[in-house]
């Protein structure tokens, strides 16, 4: 499962408005439920449930043991040398940015025989939570009486900016404020940030991802899949004392484990409205997105070997996008999961109106929800197609455009993501030296251009102003043909020379940016004033709501922000009969043999030439209860004792309507054993010494 | 899964007089679907579909390698000197009938070293099937102008025992008149008997059923679900040309199979109404019935080593018939599936009503089998709970009591099951020497007698007449302790003695018996009087209907009798993958291993002893679209030549709907692969001249 940011990145541009909402249990029956906050760990039902209580230390010491990868996905520091540990499909960008057609680490892997040989990752960012500070009374103090619903929006997003900047020049952290529990709380995140991050080991795909889209979410599971990363600091290896000791017996059948990672977003209380609104009209758009997009990449890689190569972590995502997508819309498909979140909501509204305090309150919020979203289903349609996708290049010119004529506003008044807080991740990203490949970049642009026409059709001020008079094979041709956005260098230049060198640039992508962008912005504007401020406003509603009626033993939605998971190791009930806790070595080679050792079930040689080295019943993957979602990859899963025994890749299909209801009968959290990792980094991939760094044996 | 007889047998005890109908599917897309008659074998789907038409010679000699276990299930012949293949779960009840405290073969498994090792089976009969005579118009003839229902159906069974005691007489052959397509043909069979049956071959029940009740109909699978009788014939293993050749590479993916066995029961065109009646009333009783039963041998069970060791046949049954009624009520449960019926159903009726003739002749079908139904419910269920069960004695002690009356009727008058051809078998079973545990029976007639009063009050004229103002504990203690039933001298004795004998008798259980019968006597008269008579006549109607509009390229529905189904070798989509289209012994361990080797997944020592002996690739189990159901246990999976690459013995749980419907989509046959039985012999069980013999070796 890629729980890599960018797909969900994707899935938020299309979010219409719809804001993460938080999470109340409304019958509290002690399940493993929650992905919850640090400042907040559920200690009383970890108490009564399990008799363990985490102390501070416990707590402060598995936060700074765990990392964000910005690009998508969660790891750990497993050696005080930093040495972070990963999911090979998180670390898949970065692989395929420092592989060339000759050299393609994705295919054989790589391992770093020395601290020399570690490769830097072009533009990989890693974030470690150190400061959480509630802010909620400074950002509520923001918006005063009498705003409309637009101006008070802009005044929160102006005093969250102001509060960023703030922090950001005396911390020198990266800092988020991070909306919690949808406004319920405000909390600024410091995060310390680590750019000189540089590959150590990663097994090849084919053991990592060993069963393919096929045995993507699902579980009895057999994969390899992890990868190493060392974060450097003033060109030495960090040193730390967070990181997490290793257990490689891993954890025992029933077994209270816990999860820390950034589980990216869940939508679990969204009304039922709004459930309906995903059901009919989101899913569908996004599925047939989805499909298209794939169908024009398998044309672009079936050219060469080496297109193949290119399209390959795209084609992975956009196809793990897709199961986790038909997973949850058959979850909103299902009528009993449907009847069940129906009357949960009738119940709660129910309670509310039975008090005439709470109903004059909150009452109206519903209403107001689902009138919001009905009234804007033909926007958000036409917004989702008035959109400049293509892969990098597009977007980097749109961002260039913007860039120099937002930093000239004070920061209050930026779009978002331009505020003065945001602006080095921004450059990070813009002046990024990983290889951009025109014809890649063109078969992209081509397919989302056509996409949009067909969406809109020609009379659109969106497709004039991009096409102009044209079709979008020309458009693309052209365009990629004689843009020099490839060149970080020019992007720099243009940056540097502001507005005037912008404006008058006439690289044909910066051109068309600079023609799509007012249409952009409107959209934007209207977005903000008409849908999301309204929406903010009845969702914070429903949230006190909550608190009102349910106390406040809850956790958030997820933000794709730290969060601490817990659960037991447990095999769970599927196809008839019983899913075991774990697999085993003897596993992975079963399922190679019974598809003969062909497509996506063959096994890497090394296996079958080291085979009789191998202990074959070393377990490889094995489940839990922890509440997980997409962003979860490469999260560590740890003992009482706060020792890794597992890292987490994915979940099962069953946990696909995870999404909208947590469930712990049957699904599940997937993890590759500790074991399973040093079985084969000192028998598969003779990297005994990265073993023994990682057991503490040097 | 139990494709055994007995089970079956159960389950159509119930069946309130619901006869078995023929199917004709409606759109014919050519799937692999059809338990075949060998009479009219699907040639014309073989040869478009996979251009094979198999001779008159290749379904000969299938037929005659063909075998059935009276007692339950399937097998064939694999050398020439009468050994015979079946399930390890087939072969299970004799084996504990063999058994004794001291040596549990269920539990260690048996080997004969030599012939003269060999061990005589106390009561198990094996059927070849060697003639088939259609003899609808006989039959039809005897139906005359003018006949009640229930005078028209007691023509029916006057003549086919008059056809099964000729045949008999004149054979010697064990003679069945079978309808088929529902009174559409009547067939006389003429079966080959085997009475003398030895043990010769079969594995421990942990290695035969790996994985227990929790992996029993499901599919990936691990289990060496095999056992070898030998057929001898006055004294001699039997000398026989019609074997099948052993093929040890099995069958390709993708490759065209056969199975030749005798599938138990389908009811794939039973009317809605019945459909409905299934659903809202016979599978809730039946589960009940199931689970009661289930929770008092298990009380038994819990005795002791030898209690367990007793019970260990009945509970599996049980467990069995339990899983497989669960997924048939679940395909019952679902809509789509009940709505495709439904639907099927109506145009099927609105062809018919298309034309005035045939509305005329067929039209009021439909509405007499509902109107039937449901006029019966209340006696239906009175009659399941009026019914003396036990386990062996207590049917033994009813049909002793029934014999001796019945043998001095014209055969035409007599009951079902005691016309003159079929008194072999009753004699068989009745005078078997198979041992009789006087503490088990006591707890199951306890549970049985127990049942009924439940359902039916003590106010009811059949408890009145089994208990006797007694409760069921003190009826089955005193009558169990006191019975001489179990010795089967005792029982031939009174069966020799015959009317005057057993009226004399004061064996306890013999009274009961003569209490009961009247009232069972009564229910069996009005239930083909009043039931079967009028539902028999409405079937025939619907056969006809179904003729007319659909032509005659069909088969019949299963009647226990022997049938070819083709299919292809193939996985098939599951829990969100694909299942392989082969399991091997890599995956044996990894499961053994996955579980801990605890509990159902415990992996008999010889597999960890011999581990480095055995190759693991070695395929072990493989599934294919053949349409089989209980009964087909134990079936040989044929290729193309005639020779055996596998041994039915299970269906995925997908395949549970198969009773009321065929899907290729995800249902499967599974079967073990011969490689395996090889490589065990050879190398687990050091039985390579059983290899040698089967391979052809010697």
């Amino acid at each position: 499962m890629d729980f890599k940011r960018r797909f969900l990145s994707l899935c938020l541009m299309l979010t219409i408005g719809l804001l993460i909402l938080f999470f109340v249990p409304s019958s509290f029956s002690t399940p493993d439920e929650g992905m919850w906050t640090f400042d907040n760990p559920p200690l009383k039902i970890l108490k009564e449930k399990y008799d363990f209580v985490p102390t501070k230390e416990w707590l402060d010491h598995v936060r700074l043991s765990s990392v964000r990868f910005m690009d998508g996905g969660s790891g750990s520091f497993v050696s005080p040398y930093g040495l972070v540990m990963t999911n090979h499909h998180v670390a898949m960008g970065q692989l395929q940015k420092i592989s060339t057609p000759e050299k393609n680490y994705v295919e054989t892997g790589f391992l770093a025989r020395s601290r020399e040989e570690e490769i830097k990752c072009p533009d990989l960012e890693i974030n470690v939570l150190v400061s959480m500070e509630n802010v909620t009374d400074r950002v509520r103090a923001a918006v005063k009486e009498g705003m409309s619903d637009a101006e008070a929006l802009k005044a929160r997003q102006a005093v969250i900016a102001e509060i960023e900047k703030e922090s950001l020049q005396k911390t020198g952290l990266r800092s988020n404020v991070i909306s919690l529990y949808h406004g319920g709380e405000y909390w600024l995140y410091g995060y310390k940030k680590y750019t000189d991050v540089r590959l150590v080991m990663a097994p090849e795909r084919q053991a990592a991802y060993f069963g393919g889209d096929s045995d993507n979410f699902t579980y009895p599971r057999y994969d390899l899949d992890f990868a190493f990363f060392r974060v450097y600091e003033n060109g030495q290896p960090l040193q730390t004392p967070h990181y997490l000791r290793w257990n490689s017996q891993g954890a025992g059948d029933g077994e209270l484990v816990f999860v820390s990672g950034n589980p990216g977003s869940t939508d679990r209380l969204y009304t039922y409205a709004e459930l309906e609104m995903l059901r009919d009209y989101r899913y569908p758009l996004m599925l047939d997105y989805i499909d298209k997009f794939i169908a024009a990449l398998r044309e672009y890689a079936a050219k060469g070997k080496e297109q193949q190569r290119r399209a390959l972590g795209i084609i992975f995502g956009l196809e793990n996008a897709k199961k986790a997508y038909t997973g949850e819309y058959q979850a909103l498909q299902d009528e009993e999961l449907m009847a069940k979140r129906k009357k949960e909501e009738e119940k709660f509204r129910q309670l509310i109106a039975s008090k005439a305090e709470w109903q004059q309150a909150y009452g109206d919020a519903w209403g107001i929800v689902e009138k919001t979203v009905e009234a804007n289903l033909a926007f958000s349609r036409q917004s989702f197609y008035q959109s400049l996708r293509g892969y990098r290049l597009p977007q980097m010119a749109l961002n260039i455009v913007r860039y120099v004529s937002e930093v000239k506003k004070p920061d209050a008044e930026r779009l978002p993501g331009f505020h003065e807080a945001q602006l080095p991740e921004l450059k990070f990203m813009l002046f990024s030296p990983a290889p951009v490949y025109k014809d890649l970049e063109e078969a992209v642009f081509r397919f989302t251009l056509q996409l949009s026409l067909e969406g809109l059709g020609p009379d659109d001020d969106f497709i004039k102003a991009a096409l102009q008079g044209k079709n979008p094979e020309e458009v693309a041709r052209e365009v990629m043909a004689a843009t020099k956005l490839g060149d970080p260098e020019f992007r720099k230049k243009l940056i540097e020379g502001g507005e005037e060198a912008v404006a008058k640039c006439q690289d044909p992508l910066i051109v068309l940016a600079r023609q799509v962008d007012p249409i952009l912005r409107r959209n934007i504007k209207k977005s903000q004033d008409e849908i999301e401020s309204v929406l903010v406003k009845a969702r914070e509603k429903i949230a006190q709501a909550r608190f009102a009626v349910y106390g406040k033993d809850a956790y958030p939605d997820a933000t794709f922000t730290l969060r601490l998971a817990f659960g037991v190791v447990k095999g769970f009930p599927y196809n008839g009969t019983r899913a075991p806790y774990k697999t085993t070595l003897y596993g992975v080679f079963d399922r190679a043999c019974s598809f003969d050792n062909q497509g996506e079930f063959v096994l890497p040689r090394r296996f079958w030439e080291r085979k009789d080295k191998l202990d074959l019943s070393t377990p490889v993957n094995f489940v839990s209860t922890c509440d997980i979602i997409g962003g979860n990859s490469g999260s560590p899963v740890i003992n009482r004792k706060g020792e890794v025994v597992g890292l987490i890749f994915d979940g099962n299909i069953e946990s696909l309507s995870g999404r909208f209801m947590y469930d712990d009968v049957k699904a599940r959290a997937v993890a590759v054993h500790t074991a399973y990792i040093i079985e084969g980094l000192r028998k598969l991939y003779d990297a005994a010494f990265l073993a023994d760094e990682i057991e503490g044996k040097k």
